[in-house]
């Protein structure tokens, strides 16, 4: 159940869901209410008068018996029950004045989902339980127990042709098993890699458990490894689970991870983590379920390039060194047990191929998901990360190419940068008149630093008000406690040390505001240098899709008032959310899809950024918030002129 | 260079290799001269006199200087040299009168030589190498290291289509053989297993190495192992080993073997045993021919079934269980490495399907061998041991079956049963008149025992002679010191204890003749239920062929003359030795046979002979010497004429 709000006097207006945090809809409205602790109840500032409607809330210390009998409640702190009218007091100004505010023009938009695009799938994995009688044995029929088992399934099995088996742990369980079983037995088979490859028998169970057939799918990232329990039967997910990848502790991003590689049993080391994470989702998944381990009868994985080496144990090293060469991109089918992964040592796990040392399955995941390869709608794909990946194309060809976007976005090279967890900023706005900051972190805890999507929402908001400009540099005439000169330059503070986690003043400087200014200028140089290559320019897209659990959360404007995102029509931004683990997730459900994912990797051309002059040039003329070239941001270059002339007026 | 040898006053003439012992070539001919020692040159009983031509001898101990100036020699130390005519002395009767006695009618007779009928078969093994050269990356095309190297041997692969390839280890060590190798490398490549899987690259080597290319052929037999490894570029064999498996200490035939394996850790202990046979057979031909073992591509064996489940590390119990149920027939290609074997990691190893319980791959190698099954020659295939194995039929179909002979033929059984090695008394003939013996064994030292040619050498002649009778009991009417009643009821003393190199008399029992009329009966009952099964009788055959090392040795005219063989034209009958490793080398030089065997396999059916009420007949009606049916052996039925005209006149 969906409610509307209305933030009076701006009259902006939102629909949120049922229960949702007022402070949190006040900011996703792009309405302004002080609010300097991040959500936690601590500051006080967030009042706001609740007019129509009900409200839930709790921590009323801030509010006198008068205020709250008026319907005075902390934003922070209300939880939205019905439709509601809320006023939000202007700001007062040092000599007592209320400072009023123009509303604002840009709201939080979120790109539209992609379920229509991504359709139906069949249920119908790569596995299938068959339950099969057999006829027990005598002196006139003594055929070999494994012909056995073969003459009772032949005919009803996948392609019609004998299946294979596997050896030897089928093979030397299956003479007890039968006998054990009394001649009823279920049959595991995975269905031949290719069209025309036979079957194969890679379990045999006592009796009949067709009703048991699990499958896992899983997103290795860099940074965090999900899982989700399916039930192959029904298509049904049963269970999700999400963890760090152990691989962390060794390095943030894949350079480091590859340079740790290469010390004596760094290989080993990194594999054995990301395995050991892999059985943790495995675990936590099975728990919740009560089920074995066991009775997964398939696992499907996608990750990037140096993922995929590191979990199979191949060694990365040269895809850090010009050229840039992998050891492979198509991965082997390989025993899930074989790597330590905690399953039936017959069960596979298989990873999506990569395209290139720096495009990987999970791109390839991705584009599969929302079957990008077979409209004819020209879409651009944009995975936005430390390693930032872009697809152009259609289901007649499709390029990609990947750059180095620097760690800005995962909270990396920030001063208080943090990964996007409890405590991080994600949501900022700031008082044209007054500079104070409405900041809104994730649970709503005090402050503990900066994530990505708060980053861009910060720089965003200052660059609107004028704060800093297009040079990503402060503008000293402000005369505000707020804006001072720190140890690198000048800093604007987010949240004084009373109002923080961390007991220190939560700042961003100059530094931090170039290194993002250097990431987006990466991403949007990387669209114009491969969108360049095809001889195609934004306008001639039919779709931007973002992936990456960044692209959920990502608001849409403020990202293109950075320079992050291109300024075209936002009805053609959709979002698919972590596409890597959906297309897995999809393969797993449906063997006709998890065969097509070589049409889709071979479909895909990449191209390679590195000493590309053309890249260098389009990247330089980046390094401008939004961009050196106005008249590619008509959405900015329009409240540059409006703020140029608030200023004259 | 052969010599013919004419012996006087029999007139008995043999052709025989340049160098061969002239007792041995006297023992063949059927002329019986005195020696007791088995050929070791100490009884001094073979004294002969050199007519014509040039011996080599030694020890001339045993003779006076008068009687070697006149040209006599110790048979048994007589190399000869050149065409001969010898004279051998009539034996001398206690009065002192020479006794005459007449010629003989047969001498051993071989079976034929199959060689003209295994026909040519290609050098076209199923793995092949591949020297290739391969475009070093660069930005413009940094293809990952595998598709680069796919890319470069595409085309030219085996069956045009895209190789699969090995994981993990030839991935993972693929970009730095590439590398270390300056991008150029030999690429080992296995043949799909069907003609149209693709063709798998099993491993990558540095620089060109496709001038050494090397298979091993493996006979894994109960008792012993043999093996051949093979120029897999020339088809050439390069060098032989045998060795007696290293099970034999658990028990000497499968049914002890298969009862050993059911202690805790004894199937472990059995197929870590024979790959350390396996081993032995690896380190002896590679020292040999100073290659590596790894330079070892392909390993192709064959063996019993129950020998087959033991390599693999499978179960056999349900094998020696009515209702005879073994786990599988046909076996998976291994990795050699996988069960211990003392090779590269990527090395295969191969087993012949089996047909059943106790038809093994062993018997489909040799059918396979001799391309029984593209022949319309109606044929009997038979392999003497103690499990006796018969498969009769022809191209358009075969049938075969095992029949449980015992261990006689392998010297167990019998009192002084060995098997064939040194010492092994393996040719026997008796003095009509003096009973006394002529022994020659194996290597010519004293008499150790009696090997299972010998025993039928033994059987046969004791038979003819009249000392034992049809029944095999011994004619208690002959008065002759070496024919006495011992702990086992009757014997014939073979070598008195000095003599022998065991220093106590070696004999022949009652109980041992039993035993081989058993095991002969046995046989013969396989032989007719089985024909009569398909409708056949003996003279519907146009081919008895003769497997097994047994095979080789047989005296074909003893062995009919006891009954272990049908009474058919001689000229019928093949040898083919050792058909389990000949089928196993042929399907490693050419992979159009290797791909044939599954046909074989499909083309023979298998009875059981066990509570088959016909063969139950059939073998009580055998335990005869030769059979209750004269009819069946004309020639013994003649010669047992012959006697009794002589005992009349």
């Amino acid at each position: 159940m969906s409610k509307t709000v209305k933030f009076l006097p701006d009259n902006a207006t939102i629909t949120v869901d049922d229960g949702e945090n007022l402070l949190a809809a006040a900011a996703k409205a792009g309405v302004y209410i002080h609010a300097f602790c991040g959500g936690d109840g601590v500051c006080g500032k967030c009042k706001v008068k609740i007019k129509e409607g009900e409200v839930l809330s709790s921590k009323a210390q801030h509010l006198k018996q008068e205020e709250y009998d008026q319907g005075v409640r902390l934003a922070c702190q209300a939880s939205i029950q019905s439709d509601l009218v809320v006023e939000v007091p202007e700001a007062i100004s040092k000599d007592g004045r209320a400072l009023k505010r123009k509303p604002k023009t840009t709201r939080a938009i979120s790109a539209r989902s992609l379920d229509a695009l991504i359709g139906k799938w069949d249920v119908s994995p790569p596995v299938e339980k068959r339950f099969v009688k057999i006829d027990p044995p005598s002196l006139e029929d003594n055929v070999p127990d494994l012909q056995r088992l073969l003459r009772a399934i032949k005919g009803g099995c996948f392609e019609c042709k004998e299946p294979t088996y596997d050896h030897p742990e089928m093979l030397q369980e299956l003479p007890f098993t039968l006998r054990e079983a009394n001649w009823e037995v279920t049959v595991l088979m995975l269905r031949g890699k290719r069209k025309r490859e036979p079957d194969r028998i890679i379990a045999v169970e006592p009796g009949d458990t067709t009703g048991r057939l699990y499958g896992l799918a899983v997103d290795i990232g860099t940074t965090t490894v999900s899982g989700i329990l399916m039930d192959l039967n029904s298509g049904e997910v049963l269970a999700e689970y999400s963890s760090y990848n152990g691989q962390i502790r060794y390095g943030e991003d894949v350079i480091s991870r590859i340079i740790y590689s290469q010390r004596p049993g760094g290989l080993k080391n990194l594999q054995d983590k990301v395995v050991h994470t892999i059985n943790e989702i495995i675990h936590s998944v099975c728990k919740k379920m009560v089920i074995s381990p066991s009775d997964i009868s398939y696992i499907m994985a996608a990750g990037n390039t140096v993922m995929s080496h590191l979990l199979l144990g191949i060694d990365p090293k040269y895809i850090r060194e010009a050229p840039y060469v992998p050891a492979c991109s198509q991965f082997p089918l390989t025993r899930a047990a074989s790597l330590g992964v905690m399953a039936h040592p017959s069960v596979r796990l298989f990873l999506y191929p990569s395209i290139a040392s720096y495009v990987g399955g999970d791109i390839v995941a991705g584009v599969h998901a929302f079957q990008m390869h077979k409209s004819s709608a020209y879409t651009l794909f944009i995975d936005i990360g430390t390693n930032g990946e872009i697809v152009v194309g259609n289901k007649d060809w499709m390029m990609c190419t990947a750059c180095s976007a620097g760690p800005a976005f995962e909270g990396g090279g920030v001063k208080f940068g943090m990964r996007a967890s409890s405590g991080a900023i994600e949501s900022f706005h700031i008082h044209p008149i007054t500079y104070d900051p409405m900041i809104v972190t994730i649970d709503r805890t005090k402050p503990r630093g900066i994530c990505g999507s708060g980053l861009i929402s910060i720089v965003s908001e200052l660059l609107e008000a004028g704060v800093i400009d297009q040079q990503g540099k402060f503008n000293a005439k402000i005369d505000h406690p707020r804006i001072r000169e720190g140890q690198d330059g000048y800093e604007y503070v987010l949240a004084w040390a009373k109002d923080s986690l961390i007991g220190e003043d939560i700042v961003i400087t100059e530094v931090d505001i170039e290194n993002l200014v250097r990431a987006k200028g990466a991403m949007y140089a990387g669209y114009q240098t491969l969108l360049n290559a095809v001889g195609m320019t934004f306008v001639d897209l039919d779709r931007i899709v973002l992936a990456g659990n960044f692209g959920a959360y990502i608001d849409l404007e403020r990202a293109i008032s950075i320079g992050l995102l291109p300024d075209v029509d936002r009805d053609k931004f959709y979002y698919l959310g972590n596409g890597s683990l959906l297309g897995a997730q999809i393969s797993l459900d449906d063997h006709k899809r998890f065969r097509e994912r070589g049409e889709v990797s071979k479909l895909i051309t990449n191209m390679e950024l590195s000493d590309n002059p053309d890249f260098m040039s389009h990247y330089m003329a980046a390094l401008f918030l939004p961009h050196t070239d106005l008249s590619l941001f008509p959405t900015m270059r329009d409240k540059f002129a409006e703020l140029a002339k608030g200023d004259g007026g």
